[in-house]
C-alpha cells in the first residue's frame, strides 16, 4: 500500500515530537508500505519568520516572503529525515524544487499545477522514505512559492493524487493532527460530541469552510476531485480517526452529520440602498478591492425602490469594511450602514439534507425554543448556516447537537 | 563594472545591519554597476541549526545536515532582497537550485564543479540586484550541499569567476568583514599592525592557512586560479580595505608581508620509532582514519636505526590523537609518545622570501634574543612557521613585527 502521511506544526513542534513522528512513520514502513511523509514547519516557526520579515520592512515583497517562510518546512524535513536515518531507515528529505511540485506564481497563495511523480517514485523504488516539505512549491521559473496557510494538507493530498497511478495495493492519505478525527461538533463546546467514523468529501468541505479547523478546504477539494481517501487522525495516539471518502448510499440516511461554528464573524447591513441594477457591484467591489472576503450575502425584498443588504465579513476586517462603506453613504448611494462585530455563525451540515425536507424548520424551532434570535440565514444544498449573537453560540451548538440526535452512535 | 559583494554572518546579524548592507548595495547599484550579492546566514543561526540537529540525533546524516543548515542563508537572501525592494530597487533572492551552483556530493564539505552563469546574467540584464545564498550548492542529483564553514567567501569568488566573461568594464569581488582589511598581523596583539593596501594571492593563502581568519583559503585559491581581484573591506565603514591580487614585480621588494599565528595547536612527538620504510604510514594512517588533520611533520635524523617524529594537530583533536598513538606503543612500534597541548604556531609570510635569503636566520635570532625557545620549524617557499610555547606567542609576534619593519609604511 502507498501511504502519504502528513504531520502538522504541532506534531513536529519539538525534537521529542519529531521522534514520535519518526516512530509512527517507521511502523508504516516496517509493515511493508511505501511511505511518503509531508511535514509542516515546527509550531511557531512560520510566525517567527513572518515577524522577522515585518521587522525588516512593513510590507514584504511576496516573492521574498515565500523564500523566507519556506525555510520552516525545510528544517522539519531535515530533522525528521535524519531521525529516521539514525533509526536505521533509508530516508530522503525532498524540497519542492526536487519533487517538482509546480504552482502558478501567485506568491503566498499559489495554486498547484502539476507534480512530477518521477522523483518521488524513484526514491520509493530505492526503498527510502520520502520526506517532503509541505506548504510550498516552485513556479515555472523555478522560484519558490507557498500555498498559503494550511497548505501542507493540500500538498499531502496532491502528492497522493500524483502517486495514485503508481500505488500498489491501494492508497491512503493520513492527515495527523492534534485531534482524534472529525467530530459531530467541537468537543470543547459540546462534551457529548461524537467522533465520526466516516464523512463524505462534500460534508467535510462544508464543515471546513464554515469554521471546523480540522482539514484545509482545498485539500478536501483535491481529495474529492482525485478520489483520495483521507484518514484524519491524532498524532498523539493510535486510535482510528475519521475517513473522508466519496459519498456512499448509506450516508444519506443521516440527515445532519456535523455542526460547525465560526466566532470570527462580523455582520454589516447597508440600509436603504436604491434597488437598481449594478448596486450590488457598487457595494461589494470596493470591499473586494480591499481584499475583504464577504460571506452570507442577504438582500431583503425591495420596497419603494430601495432595499437593505446584509452580509458577514471576517471580524478582523470589520473596521476597514465599515470605513469603506461609509463612503457609499457620502456618495448618497445608501442612507446608512450599521454593523455588529459580536456575532457568530453556526452551520448544520449533512448530505441527507438533500433528501430530507424540514431540516431548516426544525433548526429554527430548536433555536427559538432556546430563546436564540436568528439574524441571518443562508442555505446550500447540504448546509444551513445562521448568524446569531456570539453570546448564544455555545448554547445554539448544544441544542442543535442534541436536537438532531448527534450524541447517539451512528 | 560588475561587482560581487559578499557579506558575512556578522554583517547581516540583525535587521538593522541588513538595512546597512542594503544601503551599501544600493550605492553600488546607483553608481551604475551590475551587482551580485552573496550572503551568509545571520550570525548565530548556523550554530542554532546545528544544535537543533544534535539535539535530535547524536550523529546527523550529512545530506540532511546540509538541507537543514542551508536554510540559514536562504533566510538572509530573502530579508536582504525584500529590504532592497522596499527601497525601490529591483532585487531577486536566488538559491543554488536556481543559480545552479553545482558541486560534488561531498555533503558538508562539497566542492564547486561549475556555475551556470545564465540565470545570474538574465537577472542582471533585467536591471535587478541578484542576492545569492552563500555557502551552499546542489549536486548533480539536485540535492542540497554545503561548502563547509567559510564557504560563502568561496561562493562569492566562484560566482565572480563564472561571471567574468560577462563583465562589462571590469570585475571585482568585495568581501565585507568585521575588520578593515588585511593587516601585517592581528592588531589585537600588536597595536602597531598596519593595514596592507595590497597583498598577493600566494601570501594571502599562506596567511589564511596559517591562522589569519580574514579570508577563507579556498576562496583565495579560486581568486588566484581565475584572476579575480578580491577587495577585503569592512562592512561597518567606507574606508578602502586590502586588494588581494596577482603578484606584481614590486611586491618582491618586501621580504615579509605579514605575520599570522594559530593558538589552536598541539604538538605530539613519537619517540624512538624504528626507522624503516612505511613507518610514517603506520603513524599517520590511523590519525587520518580518525579524520585528524596533521600539520608540520618533522622527522629527526636517524641514529641507531631509530628516529623521532614530531607534528602538530588541532588542539581539539589532541586527546584523541594521543590515545590512537598509545596503540603504537602497545604494538611496540614506538617506545613512547609525548605531547604538549599548550603550543602556538607563528608564521612569517612574504613573496620576497623567494629572492631574499637569510629570513629564517633573522627570525630565529629575533626569537632567541627575546628568550623564546623554538620547538618545531617548517618552511615553504614564501612562509616560515615555528611552534613555540603558547605563553610566548604574543611576544614572538611583536618582536618579529618590529624586527622585520612591518610597522613602517610600505
Amino acid at each position: 500500500m502507498l501511504i502519504v502521511q502528513k504531520f502538522g506544526g504541532t506534531s513536529v513542534g519539538t525534537i521529542e515530537r519529531i521522534r514520535n513522528v519518526a516512530e509512527r512513520v517507521s511502523r508504516a514502513k516496517r509493515m511493508g508500505h511505501d511511505v511518503v511523509v509531508v511535514v509542516s514547519a515546527m509550531a511557531g516557526e512560520t510566525n517567527r519568520l513572518i515577524d522577522l520579515a515585518k521587522s525588516a520592512v512593513p510590507k514584504p515583497d511576496p516573492r521574498e516572503m515565500d523564500v523566507l517562510v519556506s525555510t520552516g518546512e525545510q528544517v522539519s524535513t531535515a530533522l525528521l529525515s535524519m531521525t529516521l536515518i539514525s533509526m536505521g531507515f533509508k530516508a530522503r528529505s525532498l524540497q519542492n524544487h526536487q519533487v517538482r511540485l509546480v504552482t502558478d506564481s501567485a506568491y503566498t497563495k499559489a495554486h498547484i499545477k502539476r507534480i512530477d511523480a518521477q522523483k518521488l517514485t524513484s526514491v520509493l523504488k530505492e526503498g527510502a522514505i520520502a520526506i517532503v516539505a509541505g506548504f510550498q512549491g516552485i513556479d515555472e521559473q523555478g522560484d519558490i512559492t507557498t500555498l498559503g496557510r494550511g497548505g501542507s494538507d493540500t500538498t499531502a493530498v496532491a502528492i497522493a493524487a500524483a502517486l495514485k497511478p503508481h500505488a500498489r495495493n491501494g492508497l491512503v492519505c493520513e492527515i495527523y493532527t492534534d485531534v482524534d478525527g472529525v467530530y459531530t461538533t467541537d468537543p470543547n463546546i459540546v462534551p457529548q460530541a461524537r467522533k465520526l467514523k466516516q464523512i463524505s468529501f462534500e460534508e467535510m468541505f462544508e464543515l471546513a469552510s464554515s469554521g471546523a479547523k480540522v482539514l484545509q478546504t482545498r485539500s478536501v477539494l483535491f481529495g474529492m476531485k482525485f478520489d483520495i481517501p483521507i484518514h484524519v487522525r491524532s498524532s498523539f495516539n493510535d486510535s482510528e480517526g475519521t475517513m473522508v471518502v466519496n459519498e456512499t448510499l448509506d450516508m444519506e440516511s443521516v440527515v445532519v452529520t456535523g455542526i460547525s461554528y465560526d466566532k470570527n464573524e462580523a455582520k454589516i447591513t447597508v440600509l436603504h440602498v436604491s434597488d437598481k441594477p449594478g448596486i450590488a457591484h457598487s457595494v461589494f467591489a470596493p470591499l473586494a478591492e480591499a481584499e475583504i472576503v464577504v460571506d452570507m450575502i442577504i438582500q431583503s425584498a425591495s420596497s419603494d425602490g430601495y432595499t437593505d443588504m446584509s452580509f458577514t465579513v471576517p471580524r478582523g476586517d470589520y473596521e476597514k469594511a465599515m470605513a469603506i462603506l461609509q463612503e457609499l453613504v457620502k456618495q448618497k448611494k445608501a442612507t446608512y450602514v450599521v454593523g455588529d462585530d459580536k456575532v457568530s455563525k453556526v452551520s448544520l451540515v449533512g448530505v441527507g439534507m438533500r433528501t430530507h425536507s424540514g431540516v431548516a424548520a426544525k433548526m429554527f424551532k430548536y433555536l427559538s425554543d432556546a430563546g436564540i434570535n436568528i439574524q441571518l440565514i443562508s442555505t446550500s444544498e447540504i448546509k444551513i448556516s445562521v448568524v446569531i449573537n456570539e453570546k448564544d453560540m455555545k448554547k445554539a451548538v448544544a441544542v442543535l447537537h442534541k436536537g438532531f440526535g448527534l450524541e447517539d452512535a451512528k
